[in-house]
């Protein structure tokens, strides 16, 4: 690697956040894992509803929206591989239907990566007009998952 | 920004990270700053923790180190504005001297960024035998200020 440009770098580490390292040997208790995962969630939502207040024309349109949506889509990578065996108990809103219908969950995780990835590069294009769709994709693709596997707490 | 390259797009939202939008303005109050903060500073030991293994020989080196310094990198710019007014109360370990001392504070948050970019060139250069030296500095950096400003709870 020692050669590589730092843009490619930053590249590659973003690429690399695609493939996430073995889950659950990263985190020492259930309890960890779940606090994991939702200082992940807790950082998406945040930057996230600030796309959001622009979107609502509550907050102006401006270089923050390609930073927050680029920081979202990094994160949106990190808290799945924290949904580890014994981490539906405790302080969670996880339902216990993740670790039953585990594919259909991975899916609906990939869904929400993709539309994401897809407001990213709509909010790093400058296409002010494009963003409101992108951003009602990725809100409907978090939804998706929201509706029926997070229990309301 | 329509004919930039992609590769340029995550160099260009790497840097922006280090520009941060107007802070309180972000938080609609002060519990949401805290947990906003809390999170950012949870991720950012548990993917520093990664590294640490790596170090410490507990975990085999490989790409991961460099993401997981990436990774750092980005989230250290985050926490620093969410440290608003009023702030200090509540479920939160930060001391009230930040705020009495917030030049301190400030310059021991850009010293630790710099300390945490340094750590992410290292990974990324691959240089091995670097990368013990320069994750002791970063964790110096952090501790500075933890010994300052953290109330252990």
């Amino acid at each position: 690697m020692k050669l590589i440009s730092w843009i490619g770098v930053a590249a590659v580490a973003a690429v690399g956040m695609l493939a996430s390292a073995p889950a659950a040997a990263q985190f020492a208790k259930p309890e960890d894992a779940i606090k994991y995962r939702q200082s992940a969630f807790s950082l998406m939502g945040a930057h996230f509803s600030r796309i959001g207040a622009v979107v609502k024309g509550e907050a102006p349109y401006g270089p923050s929206v390609a930073t927050d949506a680029k920081l979202v889509e990094t994160l949106s990578h990190l808290p799945f591989a924290a949904f580890v065996e014994d981490s539906d108990k405790g302080d969670t809103g996880a339902k216990p239907e993740i670790w039953m219908n585990r594919e259909d969950f991975d899916q609906k995780a990939r869904n929400m990566q993709q539309a994401v990835a897809e407001l990213s590069k709509v909010a790093a294009s400058g296409d002010e007009r494009a963003l409101k769709g992108a951003f009602g994709d990725a809100g409907k693709a978090c939804k998706a998952c929201h509706d029926d596997y997070r229990r309301r707490r």
